[in-house]
């Protein structure tokens, strides 16, 4: 197993807390999407898509989603079950997760990519460049606000996202929530229900790696 | 359960089309969003997020995402399976799923809506309405031919999206390429490996419904 690592970006660290709550050793390599590392013919071969995280497993199949890294680590290594135990309680934790990605992440990632000069044709991930749109740069911000309201209405009596279990929708949706600070949206007392949780999940050991 | 459907939408035609694979009977209602119905507080009170499909189970919990729709189903009703047996063939399966999503379904709806008068304020579907941005329309359209052109490269030499085996990332996909043609995008001859695929997948009577 090999483990592609950036440590600077949201999707890789989805992976790296998933597997440091799992407690998993698995060698890392780190790729510098600061130096463009990722669009390099040697990681090309590795993901042509160009994304990071990928989990390259025993077999050589190189997994390049988050959602195919942490399925796949459920199963190589059930404990703690992270995913669910039950078909709803399955089916709940991967909802979270996939409404985190869609309301959350790429809104967040809308306004950080289309607002940052320093990202000036590299409004997507991937091997194509696309050049900035400011429009979507402030859809994405107005957004982003209106999923940390979600998330906080959704955490009111609740200690998980999801199944009153610590799972992978937690690691998601804290991971983005986090990442919402590099457009200047923060988590504060504002947000109760949403603040209480945050700052329990900033205190596991996997969350400052 | 219960089944909320939505005939003229791509995201419930791959749970709808999931359903008719496992050839379940599950009692549905369609909600027009042509109508704006998804809109109404009767159906907000189902899915506040106002999107379509909806599973709502026997213990009345209600499931909005194609992803846990299909793995409740996959676990309640195991044959034939459709999200892989293996952990390996599972998470290949979810991979490809995400990557159409994120690649392809994504890219198309981002045409269609920000570049279709019928859509003006609703770039997004949810509760809140958004202006359409007409370099996302532009953007979108270049993204979703570039997402048929790796899925041609994807499926030179294959039969299936993903696992050898047809599954829930062949649904997903089909329905999203399928839908491309709202935005004049189609699969013809110049894809020769893509084009056999789909036109094998417009065959299954799970398509027709």
């Amino acid at each position: 197993m090999h483990f592609y690592d950036c440590s600077t970006a949201p999707s890789p660290r989805r992976a790296r807390m998933f597997i440091a709550e799992k407690e998993i050793n698995i060698p890392t390599t780190e790729v510098s999407i600061a130096k463009g590392e990722q669009l390099k013919p040697e990681f090309l071969k590795i993901n042509p898509r160009a994304t990071i995280p990928v989990l390259v497993t025993d077999e050589g199949v190189a997994l390049t989603e988050n959602l195919a890294i942490a399925t796949w680590l459920e199963e190589a290594h059930p404990n703690p079950p992270l995913m669910g135990r039950t078909p709803l309680e399955k089916a709940e934790i991967l909802q979270w997760a996939a409404i985190a990605e869609s309301q959350g992440g790429a809104a967040i990632a809308e306004a950080l990519r289309n607002g940052n000069p320093h990202m000036k044709g590299r409004a997507l991930p991937g091997p194509d460049n696309y050049e900035q749109i400011p429009a979507l740069a402030e859809r994405g911000l107005a957004r982003a606000g209106r999923f940390l309201e979600m998330m906080d209405e959704r955490m009111q009596g609740r200690d998980w996202v999801a199944a009153d279990q610590f799972s992978y929708a937690d690691i998601t949706c804290f991971v983005l929530c986090d990442f919402a600070r590099m457009i200047k949206v923060r988590i504060d007392e504002s947000k109760p229900a949403l603040n209480a949780w945050y700052t329990k999940m900033k205190d596991r050991p996997s969350a400052s790696l």
